[in-house]
């Protein structure tokens, strides 16, 4: 399932949803949006012939996605019946009328959001992609291989979602981009070993971990990464979460970043020197992953900052960046000056 | 106002109350703590003859605090609203039936959390006492004066309430404490000048930044401050949140931290290079600062970590820690060895 939250013109407030093919009138086709409370709602009543069908679906879907995730598998399960419900609707008789419903919405009359609108923490792994390590050397950046997959935090207010703007800060003049595989967390949990570490995972999506290269340097003498990687809008993340169940192999899938068309990224997760169930064993054995926190990745080789002999890579006014990674989708922001 | 998160025996969850003076049977006497939205909703019933009192509570005073922060000047002229209301019940001659109401309760009879159980952020600002600085430096931590109220991030979900067990991970030998007056953000802003900032600070309240002074030191290789500061339990954060208009200077604070009794830290925020204004200016101008949000201060000179003459003050299993800052009150926790 490809979860999403979504804000509609004529409803309050942000909505869980699911992506789907589906086409609800003859005309339509193509790209659609469930409402999965109003779905599951529709299914308690029409099926189950539930009383307090609308009451049950308000707190089985919340229309918070962290809440969502905290319902944990009773929260997934819900999600499942009523997409399942959705999917009969439109292919009966009645199916007209599911346009008008709400339940089913073409994908283009929606807005989608962050999928997360705000983490409970952001643990942003660093130096993944052996590439991307030589890059860094090679700027002066970045040195060893890590002994361990080496992260900071990046703020939870610094989230921005599908198609929001990228504000670039008066205060840096280098602005780059970082295309991220990223784990959504979905159970609390400790100590998650090679084994079971899927069962702490709700999904995947990706992160574009904007950096920004002056501020990274002049903060060195500090010894802490901070501003370089947190003011506000450094954190696209969407444009969905994948549940677990829908990507077999997080760890051999095809990552791509392209600014204004022209390919700047392009790999495979298979270079990841830390692999996902890695970076999971890692930091649980550390400190508590709670639902709705996310764990990057790190990213491959291609960055703007990395490479001198190219200074009109990095990122200005205009620029339109699409991160793009198998089996999640792409997720396209703007770059816009600050004022 | 004495903003407090509190349990009881006899409610499910966490519910805001505020810390009083307030005998509530001729008996009893001393700290107490009122619920405010039960307050809220008794006033609104019993004097406002509102027939909708305990929903418009629900609304105006929810459990978690960060909600009821996300509610601003509404939110706090209601507690207002609402212990006044509880002063009158406790005067009045019914006030025998206040202490089975549930209204006010004992202090004793609750357990205090924290205040603010999963801030949005927590920026924690590094160096900012000289003493503090120059013992880093003789430590061979620390280097020069910072240039500006240099900070990092700890995770949210390393907070953990008044006396609650700070947990030494497996990770750590040397476990080590810093005393920091925080402010709560209360609402949303950016670019703050030292002429407004404190319309924007809801309350101050005393953050504990536990900080593990080996793993910091490992961590160096890598450039980043991360577990050094952020594992499990190092964030203990409480007993409540004092509002602004409770504190006439925040740059004018008695600050001091017992292990066991015996002083390890005794200052006075004048003391701090950068003032709450300076900082909260600072960082407003690179990045938003929301409802729930922490900004702490830095510590004061009389760490642990950073005296090698006296290994035997870094924390261990059973050390009882009280951090003070006056017109707060006392942040009290103990230490436990992990397993």
């Amino acid at each position: 399932m490809k979860l999403v939250s979504f804000h509609t013109p004529d409803t309050p407030g942000a909505r869980v949803g699911a992506l789907v093919e589906l086409a609800i009138t003859p005309s339509a086709s193509g790209a659609s949006v469930v409402d999965l409370a109003l779905a599951f709602a529709a299914w308690r009543r029409d099926v189950e012939h539930d009383p307090f069908a609308d009451d049950i679906a308000r707190v089985r879907i919340p229309a918070d996605m962290k809440r969502f995730l905290e319902g944990g598998r009773h929260s997934l399960q819900a999600a499942r019946d009523a997409l399942r419900h959705a999917h009969t609707l439109a292919d009966s008789p009645d199916s007209p009328t599911l346009a008008r419903s709400g339940i089913v919405r073409p994908l283009a009359t929606v807005r989608l959001l962050a999928p997360l609108h705000r983490p409970g923490k952001i643990i942003a792994i660093g130096a993944n992609y052996s590439g991307h390590i030589q890059e860094g050397r090679n700027a002066g950046v970045l040195r060893d291989l890590p002994q361990y997959p080496v992260a900071f935090l990046k703020m939870p207010s610094a989230v921005i979602g599908p198609d929001e703007a990228i504000v670039r800060s008066r205060h840096t003049e280098e602005l780059d981009y970082e295309i991220e595989l990223s784990m959504v967390i979905g159970q609390r949990c400790r100590d998650l070993s090679s084994d079971n570490w899927r069962d702490a995972v709700a999904g995947f999506t990706i992160v574009n971990d904007i950096s920004m290269r002056d501020l990274i340097v002049q903060e060195k003498p500090t010894g802490v990464v901070f501003q370089g990687k947190n003011l506000d809008t450094t954190c696209p993340l969407g444009p969905c979460i994948v549940t677990t169940d829908e990507i077999a192999d997080p760890d051999a899938l095809e990552i791509s970043l392209r600014v204004n068309g022209e390919t700047r990224q392009h790999d495979n997760t298979r270079q990841m020197i830390f692999k996902c169930g890695a970076i999971l064993a890692y930091w649980s054995s550390r400190l508590t992953l709670e639902p709705g926190d996310i764990v990057t990745t790190g990213t491959t080789t291609g960055v703007a900052g990395f490479n001198k002999r190219f200074p009109e890579r990095l990122l200005k006014h205009g620029d339109v960046i699409e991160a793009e990674i198998e089996g999640i989708g792409i997720l396209r922001n703007l770059v816009v000056d600050e004022r």
